[in-house]
């Protein structure tokens, strides 16, 4: 059995607790629900002027651009991300996701299932 | 630190040989060359009239569609995938990735390091 579905099927959750957090949704496409053993896909939406927080933690990212104009910060550095680029975000690595421009930033991140609440 | 890349500068490695598999590129964009502990990201392109092999295996996969008109077929059933979509495979589940267009197929694929040569 293959498991298949449509992002725009997945209901979004809003997170949005400014200053920490702006604009953010999260689309769990893939994860303990599907039967998904390891590893959990979702699908970010950020809003132009909006962010993730400022965080670390002990779990890593790994992330895909789609779509829109976004920057990745660290404690040290600020790289700019397009479609087509990618990001691994080490366990502990302090690291916060911007949208940079005037469209939604749309992103694929992957994280272990202790990395995801749901 | 967090590093990134662009799909793009990552070297393909070509799968092609029929009829088991046909025009198969595949770019590992984040493994354990980059110290993913515990999933690989990949990022594949089939050609039109391409294909994966059929085949089944311990691991999972976790598929999102980037670009083109895709199919996968398994024991009983052919899905139709567009961007947008999503797949998961169960491990152990047979499975087939077709390109059902006339454009490349471009999708990320995620599966554990045991699951990736590379």
């Amino acid at each position: 059995m293959v498991m298949t579905g449509k992002k725009d099927a997945v209901a979004p959750r809003l997170y949005d607790t400014p200053p920490s957090v702006r604009s953010v949704e999260k689309r769990v496409l893939i994860g303990s629900r599907q039967g998904a053993p390891h590893f959990v896909m979702r699908h970010f939406t950020i809003a132009p002027r909006g962010h993730s927080p400022e965080h670390a933690h002990p779990w890593e990212h790994e992330v895909y651009i789609l779509a829109g104009r976004g920057r990745v910060r660290t404690d040290d550095a600020a790289t700019d991300l397009r479609p087509g680029d990618f990001a691994f975000v080490a366990p502990m690595d302090k690291h916060q996701f911007v949208n940079a421009g005037d469209e939604p930033l749309e992103f694929i991140c992957v994280v272990p299932l202790a990395g995801d609440d749901g």
